[in-house]
């Protein structure tokens, strides 16, 4: 048994209690396989919680989604489930506080902590004088432990990106030179595979390559597996950066003396930023990189735009496909997600699906990350909804769209709950905004017309978009737990209102919108949002009553752009289909 | 000349730079005119502006509102004016960064400057190391200064205040022990006020008495100028506070040794704060009692409301007035607003204005801080608009209230303005939003109809108000510069958004809310607003084809509201009027 291995060595090294957390060195929201510690340990599965093993205890923190799947997977491992947000269950903090000895110690991989959530533990175990050590438990035991993936990287093209890596570099430059810092230190991949303008296929979803950088004034360096560049790549790279193992990366940050260092701890691994000399003096920040890349610059909103009329195009095909299925309830929602990635594969450019897609029937919907699988989904039904939150990578952009399809009778509360969603959804599509004017903001704005039916949906109102990355990015955070990021021109994120209940149905309209000027005046200036996604919404789920005519004329003149985008790209028979369904409505 | 003597004063003190700011030792809003330095000095009377003198200099920074007025009023008294917000004019920091030199001492009076910007202009000259001293050159020159007020206090009546000031303190040392801390020491003025259920009349428009207060855990003391206390009054407060001289707060904080002491920095200022001995740890944070204070309790709002109503009533009748002129153009906006007094005077329980009355008609309403003076002042005409922003203080309770009046023809422009600023107005009046929800996502809200017009009124939407004190409180501050303060149940704020331009007209809308439970269900908590205050909206000036349903009915809904609260305390031609003005609009 695992656990009894892990506490045989725990004795070893006098640790008293040991967390594995599920993270890896680079605070990824998708994990490679390699990383996934913590489902070695504990048999769970999901994408989030925290083990911890003591002489007495072991435990498993997670969340509400996954109570049902982590109970089933952890039996038999000797793990006991802590439920997240259920009373009567301590967090694991509180957890540590009450049942920890005074001078004990705590021992975890640093590697697998972000060094913002490591000084937040220590503080917490500071009153009693309990020692955190950084020790590797795991890597010994697990003997079939995947290897990191050695996908080949390639360049994306400067025909993509708008900006050659040194013209990024040099915006890091000029940013680091106005808090006065020598140099940063990156390790997260998006941002990294961003600067560098690299892309690869190490983790599933998000085509970004595995390594660390650093960015002096002078010198750039990148820490990669030099394995994964073919000699082309690597000459190319070396026009203006030195390439360098990527262990080497902790002897090399082990080395500076002297130096201001402009660092993002909720980004860094607790390892890397420990490797970091007294002698040198700390800047903290968000990434550099993120604040530039969440600006997309004009080729790069070009190549986006057209990535999602080819998405458009994909999603009309699929639409009309379901729609004109004699028998829908042949297939079941595994069957129709392949079908859906058919489309997509048809079109120019296509790499991989941007996230699993969700396809989610009627209840099942409810369940905000539902995913079927080939294994287990239900089979779909000739009413209600189907909702379908998918995307894709492109070479020339990362999509994301979601439509809630009719597929035969619905219920009264159905029609009006649909036709609420796409209120919030053609607030936020509608709004103009004066600049300064930040993402809280504009989330409370999308969520009035919903919360005057007195609902409220528990996630955010949207999320940025990456840029042939991830489909996850900050800023913007269109959310009532942002602190406030300023809304910019030139940001892309999702615009996904919904509502979901339990037992009954899921709803969501989203598409993507990106931030635009308007006019300048003596008000000052005023900025608008371009919805850049293109797919019918449907018609049949709409209770005229509840719009005003506003709303009306702004559904109806997007629906017509839809036509105008999508169209073209369409067979006759997808087109009179398209046509008869995105037709002006009125009251 | 005053400048000659502070500057000779300066010499034998060896102080290069005497700054002046606008201040009194509790951060009030409105200054007592005991302390009002910078006006004596500099002879410039408006509400903002700080003055520095050095040996060659003399300079007076204040804001667009004050520029003409300033130029004339410091014409020869050696002041130069800096335009604060104007290119070309450094801000007082960079002038002092430029221009002193290394190791020179700046003076000032510690007790009119406030800790936090104490703090701020400490680091900004330590990089040449000048020295701050406390020094106070004004009171030997300053030989006819006004008295301090010394009115006489008055109790206000647990009737009123719902909770006794044992119960209030006992609030405010629960907060105590959250924090840890063993005493807070208290100098805003609306604070004390409010914890010690006491009135005067020390500062025009605001009932507040000058005086400084500790609450510790076992004792509470008020410093006070006792002859303002009448024996019956100090025997009501001695049954739960000692009462200590006001200048002995001083000697009192001094005395305090190995203390863990609760602070507001951007209240208290800087000659109390440095009493404060080392030994003591400082707890910094807002006000407690403000926090408290913002909450209002169940007998508070009864009497609030009551407030209101009488103020409506008054209201209700001066519109009734000028609307039935035979000649409005007989009359100037100081006569008019003599008039308002008038008919507030005749409410029971009146006291004062809660501020200047801005009557300000035509152009005039478009200057935001206007106010009309019996020597200055325009005529009225019939066309066009009065904007009349007005409040008072009643025994039971703190109004303020704006309305635009038609005084005859308007342009469509007007008309269309007028219009839009109900919108935002309607907006937020018939809002419901999630428990959480903060003041800057409300005023997003509100503004985004107004927005869609490419507008953007540079005020706030609104801000908390006082009962029986300040008509501008905090929290809640309505506005794109509020960090974000969650709005709850039992808070009272204006809802205030305006079209001013320049050379044409003003228009403002303004009503009190109160923020009130609307339901609970699966997604949690929902808040709204309730309007408390009541006079018509000129139906006049409304231009019915920018309206939607929603709105007309939550304007008709309001005004059926105004006819209810009023119509009992006004004349029969009042009343019938009233009717008509407050009759039922549709498309």
């Amino acid at each position: 048994m695992i656990l009894n291995k892990i506490r045989e060595m725990m004795k070893e090294q006098n640790i008293n209690a040991y967390i594995i957390p599920t993270l890896d060195p680079h605070g990824s929201e998708y994990l490679p396989e390699h990383f996934k510690e913590r489902k070695f340990v504990t048999g769970f599965s999901g994408s989030q919680g925290t083990a911890l093993i003591t002489e007495e205890a072991a435990l498993l923190w997670t969340d509400g989604r996954y109570f049902i799947q982590a109970e089933k997977e952890i039996k038999d491992t000797g793990f006991s489930l802590m439920k997240m947000g259920i009373e009567g269950y301590p967090t694991l903090n509180e957890w540590l506080q009450e049942n920890l000895a005074p001078n004990s110690t705590v021992g975890l991989n640093a590697k697998y902590y972000l060094q913002s959530n490591y000084e937040e533990l220590e503080k917490l175990l500071s009153d009693k004088k309990i020692k955190i050590v950084d020790s590797d438990l795991i890597s010994d035991l697990w003997t079939d432990r995947p290897a990191l993936s050695n996908s080949e990287v390639f360049l994306h093209d400067i025909k993509y990106t708008g900006l050659s890596s040194e013209e990024k570099i040099e915006q890091v430059r000029e940013e680091l030179s106005k808090v006065k810092a020598d140099l940063t230190i990156l390790n997260g991949l998006d941002d990294i595979a961003w600067i560098f303008n690299i892309r690869a296929n190490d983790i599933k979803n998000t085509p970004v390559v595995i390594s660390y950088a650093v960015i002096e004034q002078e010198q750039a360096y990148l820490f990669i597996d030099s394995a994964k560049l073919k000699e082309s790549v690597k000459k190319e790279l070396e026009k203006f950066c030195a390439i360098k193992s990527y262990d080497e990366i902790f002897d090399h940050v082990a080395n500076y003396t002297d130096k201001t260092i402009y660092i993002n701890v909720n980004r860094i691994n607790r390892k890397l930023y420990s490797e970091i000399g007294p002698s040198n003096r700390i800047v903290r920040g968000k990434d550099i990189s993120s604040k530039l890349k969440s600006i997309k610059n004009k080729v790069e909103l070009e190549n986006q735009k057209n990535a999602y009329i080819k998405d458009g195009v994909a999603l009309a095909k699929f639409t009309y496909w379901i729609k004109t299925q004699e028998d829908i309830s042949k297939y079941n929602e595994y069957e129709v997600s392949e079908k859906l990635l058919e489309f997509r594969k048809m079109q120019e450019g296509f790499i991989e699906p941007s996230f699993d897609t969700i396809a989610a029937y009627g209840p099942n919907a409810a369940m905000m990350h539902y995913t079927a699988t080939e294994k287990e989904n239900a089979q779909l039904q000739s009413r209600g909804f189907l909702l379908v939150d998918s995307g894709g990578q492109y070479i020339d952009g990362t999509t994301d769209i979601t439509r809630t399809i009719v597929l035969g009778e619905l219920t009264e509360e159905e029609k009006i709950d649909f036709t609420y969603v796409l209120k919030s959804h053609l607030a936020l599509m509608g709004i103009v905004f004066l600049k300064g004017t930040d993402d809280r903001q504009l989330d409370a704005i999308t969520r009035a017309p919903i919360w005057k039916y007195r609902y409220d949906y528990k996630s955010g109102t949207g999320h940025g978009v990456g840029y042939l990355l991830g489909v996850h990015e900050t800023p913007p955070t269109v959310s009532m737990k942002s602190a406030g990021n300023e809304v910019k021109v030139g940001m892309i994120f999702s615009n996904e209102p919904g509502i979901y209940k339990e037992g009954k149905h899921g709803i969501r309209t989203e598409n993507i919108v990106e931030v635009i000027e308007d006019v300048k005046n003596e008000s000052g200036t005023f900025l608008k949002l371009n919805t850049i996604s293109y797919a019918p919404i449907d018609l049949e789920a709409i209770d005229v009553n509840y719009l005003d005519e506003d709303e009306i004329a702004l559904l109806n003149e997007y629906h017509a752009k839809v036509y105008d985008k999508l169209s073209p790209y369409l067979s006759e028979d997808e087109r009179e289909w398209l046509k008869t369904n995105i037709r002006k409505i009125t009251r």
